[in-house]
């Protein structure tokens, strides 16, 4: 058995080496350290049906160190699941084979790694699913020793002990050079098993091309109960060939034909070796889940309601209806409402504590795993998850976030708490979708759509209760947008959505009071935009926009709005632009609201100014009794 | 003594609750649990100057957990930096107590915190710089037991370890109880020690609420060297008062007048307590940094350069210049460049592995105390750090960040890779400064202009190799633009920056050859944006523009440019958008450049298009040696 394991560890270097080469570039180094470790676990301990990779019995093998995803191809090759000729297209346009692992092309990996220090936090998710689940998997998470310098692992490591995940393994393949120079700790495996114990693991350092060292170190990591367990495997990058082992310059360089052919020869030759990996016994038949009729929230005209508070009413109604709904939270529950899943789903619920980074790529690995993961903080605290949720898109996961407390009408708290960049973030996602409601019924009716939406959504709520605008029966298709002021005679379209809404129908009534009449469009959708009501309204308001948001002047609701107007076929309106300009502080909400320049008083100025009349003189008016404000249709 | 402190402990925890109180809202338990230890530390350690609070020499102290700034305030107020009337102002709209700490209006606090988890990278970066400038100064971070949750806290905690700043004193306020429940480790100190030795800090468990063991506990961290030292008080949420005391439920909540009433009864009363907080003795007079002669890297026409290289050489520059520039970099310094100031100035280049909150955050505290801060990894990983980016414009810090790597032209890396969200991120933070040059020269100037330039900045840089196109003499004011093709019969004008300034010079050319003229400007500034220019260009092309990015379509290049036409005083002109829509592969820069739909035969198409004239049929044009390129002037 050894010798088998040793011919296929030697031809995974091999194989790394010719696909590297065959590229013009890549890392094989960082492949062949890992390749004794990769051997052992695909020969002798992964249960994988490459027949069905998606089968919910699998083990899961998360390659966090993507740049060495050479040796994760040459593995698939050994195994059967693609031929030598796939191999050698590696990196090049077209092939499924990428520079680093991707889901969208290659089915057999569950997610894109490539932004280091993710794998674990993801793994840390496919084990609390499968546990969800009662499947038997067992989750392999192999790391490199540069990766664990991020603190996202740290967050991964704590979470994984908190929730006892004893069937999550992480191997760490400490080769001891980075991209420009030696590791911060170099080859000192106890100092990384120290760290790993004092976050609750069971750890222990190995030699990692010792076959039988690792061998046995796997045997006792699937012995190990109660806690999840740390490989330290002491390892060379470049093991194998000479001239490049354990030495530096070598990070992501591929060798060249010369040094290639000289490496395979010092490799002993390609060979043929086929790894026979063994299937999962199926626990049981992959479950179906029972949808029960979804009940909705509805909430009567005239309340007032936060959204962020239906945000909580609609996910306990979608988990009522919904097994597979589940919910994350970074320690806000009480604020964001998630928490009403919990209290009627328990099990459902992940207390994901402060640390969004691990709250993110842990919804990734719950969601490619088939659950429906909702996962929500304060929407200023996602900017601190933006990298995991920039990589859930290309994972091609379905994730749907949702932000509270957006912009500076959440008051007194001040801007390290205000949400006033997620839009610009959540919009500068691949295919993603960004909702901002601003009524109770609006929120819930897009809820039930979220959760039938493929691919990274964002929902935006508000902190403040703001009045019930819509009848509980009206619809809000994702795209769409509601006119809910107009007239023949409307000198201007006001654009606005969320707590911006508001000041809008607030300013239509000033303006009515001075014979003044506007239409106002609540934009809810902000990706996908409804380029075809915002060009009609254009067309017939005098080409004038007032585009009214609580966000920064970059990348929100008016940048939405544009892209309604660039498809350079037509020329565009005239545009005012009303956002967040300057550093907000503390204070009142309306006299944020009102200093930030997006209130009902400006709105009204700037209609004023577009259409040439002048701008109110002397001290600003008076708050005024908001109209509860009626839908059009 | 011991009275004294127990006199002014219970005079914090008092003044807590009257500011919050009169505020109607804010954090009254999380202030008093950390009453005891403020309380010793101000009296009896802290080396402050209040007259002086930016005073080279004084120490430093970072609340991490910024939500308890009233027991700051209220210790501000003992040390007669403001005056009770102001104590009582918290939260108000305008006063300069903030609901959490902010240095826009502040200056007593050195940086702003309420986002968790960044308070002790800050500190590493202070502690860095003080030792850089030979300081005696020590700086001490206080932590929330919930933020240690945050993998940024271990990423601050290791590189603290891995530079010996044993001048460094972080203080975890175990309360025991977070926002929603008790945290993840509750009052087991030994498990937050294990942790903080585990990553070679020098740790221990104190009682937070004995005057005399938290004396000892700061005397042995003073006393300690070669390494940081962390002290885990247990101390209970709500502390002195017995109806909150240890008590869930009581997070952000301010007390009613009558339990306030009550409280201070309990706690004696009010006191008229005053600290007396020790000046440090100035060890040196502030340096005056000399800067020498700026010499700027110089490159010839028709050489070609990556943009990346020419922020190596120019940093090198201007670190010779001025002894105050230091870089960070996360490991990747030979993809950056950010090596070529390593080699000249070692002590000023700061390796943060990868690891890049810790280098954020890290940043801003080394900036903060006056160091000029240049900060590069991959564009794409930058997005790890939005939230410590988005709070450093909180925290009114000068930081010039570099992201490289830009764009689908990066090649066979593939997406993971790509900075395609950069644009839109550094757009949306408060203040930034976003430029994006395409050629050697222009980065150079640039780069002189940054290191001048306040606030947050963003530089992005190409991967490849491009042409030179502008004189080493030339000018490129910030805000500005460059006109590179201009005739009387321009038909639309092309708006490119970075690498698709050289696909619109080869488009350009190519319309030339079919006899159409296309204006081509060369947008390198992309926040602040030069609409004068952008203006007349559309007044006299037709009022037709094509922009072209490396970028996703949403809140990179277009939406800069239509900030020009979005004063509400004019229509827009009619404009075409390429950007990315869909996730890009791995393949070469041209193959994915093309796939995308941003090269020169797209932008041909484009024109022609706009113009009504029809798109060439089929293959696609063979391509084409771009032409050098001259300047238009």
């Amino acid at each position: 058995m050894a010798d088998v394991l040793a011919e296929l560890a030697a031809q995974l270097r091999v194989d790394s080496i010719r696909a590297t080469t065959a590229a013009g570039s890549g890392h094989p180094s960082s492949s062949m350290s890992a390749a004794d470790i990769v051997a052992v676990l695909f020969q002798k301990y992964l249960r994988f049906d490459f027949q069905h990779p998606r089968a919910p019995d699998n083990d899961r093998f998360v390659l966090s160190k993507g740049h060495a995803c050479p040796v994760l191809y040459a593995a698939f090759k050994a195994a059967g699941a693609i031929d030598d000729a796939e191999l050698l297209s590696l990196r090049q346009f077209g092939s499924r084979l990428e520079g680093h692992p991707n889901p969208h092309v290659l089915p057999l990996v569950d997610v894109a790694t490539g932004s280091l220090g993710q794998g674990l936090a993801i793994g840390v998710g496919m084990a609390l699913a499968s546990r969800l689940d009662q499947r038997r998997s067992r989750i392999y998470v192999m790391m490199g020793d540069s990766e664990t310098a991020e603190g996202s692992v740290w967050e991964a490591f704590d979470k994984a002990s908190h929730y006892r995940l004893d069937h999550l393994c992480a191997l760490i393949d400490m080769n001891r050079l980075g991209q420009t120079g030696e590791t911060e700790l170099g080859w000192n495996g106890e100092a990384y098993v120290a760290r790993a114990r004092a976050f609750g693991w069971h750890a222990l350092a190995v030699d990692g091309h010792d076959l039988n060292a690792i061998d046995r170190a796997l045997a006792e990591a699937v012995a190990t109960t109660g806690k999840p367990t740390c490989l330290v495997f002491k390892t060379e990058k470049g093991h194998g060939y000479s001239l490049i082992a354990n030495k530096g310059g070598w990070h992501g360089k591929a060798l060249s034909e010369d040094q290639a052919r000289d490496a395979i020869r010092e490799l002993g030759g390609e060979r043929h070796v086929r790894i026979e990996v063994k299937k999962p016994e199926a626990s049981r038949p992959e479950a179906q889940p029972t949808a029960a009729p979804l009940k909705l929230p509805r909430y009567t005209p005239d309340e007032k309601v936060a959204t962020r508070k239906v945000y909580g009413d609609a996910l306990r109604a979608l988990s009522d209806a919904h097994p597979d709904v589940v919910a994350l939270d970074a320690e806000v529950s009480n604020s964001t409402f998630s928490e009403e899943l919990r209290e009627a789903h328990p099990q459902r619920y992940f207390e994901m504590y402060i640390a969004e980074q691990n709250m993110v790529a842990t919804g990734v690995g719950m969601a490619v795993l088939g659950k429906r993961v909702f996962v929500s903080t304060f929407a200023a605290f996602l900017t601190r998850a933006y990298d995991q949720i920039r990589m859930a898109a290309v994972s091609n996961a379905t994730l749907h976030l949702c932000g509270s407390h957006a912009g500076v009408s959440i008051g007194e708290d001040g801007p390290s708490q205000m949400g006033l960049e997620d839009l610009a973030m959540m919009r500068a996602v691949c295919d993603s979708t960004v909702l901002y409601p601003s009524d109770a019924n609006q929120t819930a009716r897009l809820m039930a759509h979220l959760v039938d939406r493929p691919g990274v959504s964002y929902l935006r709520t508000t902190r403040a209760k703001t009045p019930v605008l819509y009848a509980a029966s009206e619809e809000f298709p994702i795209g769409g947008c509601k006119v809910l002021r107009r007239s023949d005679r409307d000198v201007a379209t006001v654009v606005a959505a969320g707590i911006t809404l508001h000041e809008a129908l607030d300013a239509h009534a000033r303006l009515q009071d001075q014979g003044i009449s506007v239409r106002v469009i609540d934009l809810y959708s902000v990706k996908p935009v409804d380029a075809k009501t915002l060009r009609q309204a254009a067309r017939e308001t005098q080409g004038r926009l007032v585009v009214v948001e609580d966000h920064w002047a970059e990348g929100g609701l008016v940048d939405a709005v544009l892209e309604a107007f660039t498809d350079g076929a037509e020329p565009l309106p005239t545009v005012k632009r009303l956002a967040v300009r300057k550093m907000p502080g503390s204070g009142k909400p309306e006299e944020l609201l009102n200093a930030a320049g997006i209130d009902a008083q400006h709105i009204v100025q700037a209609v004023l100014a577009m259409k040439d009349t002048s701008v109110p003189t002397g001290a600003p008016e008076a708050p005024r009794k908001r109209p509860p404000g009626k839908p059009a249709h």
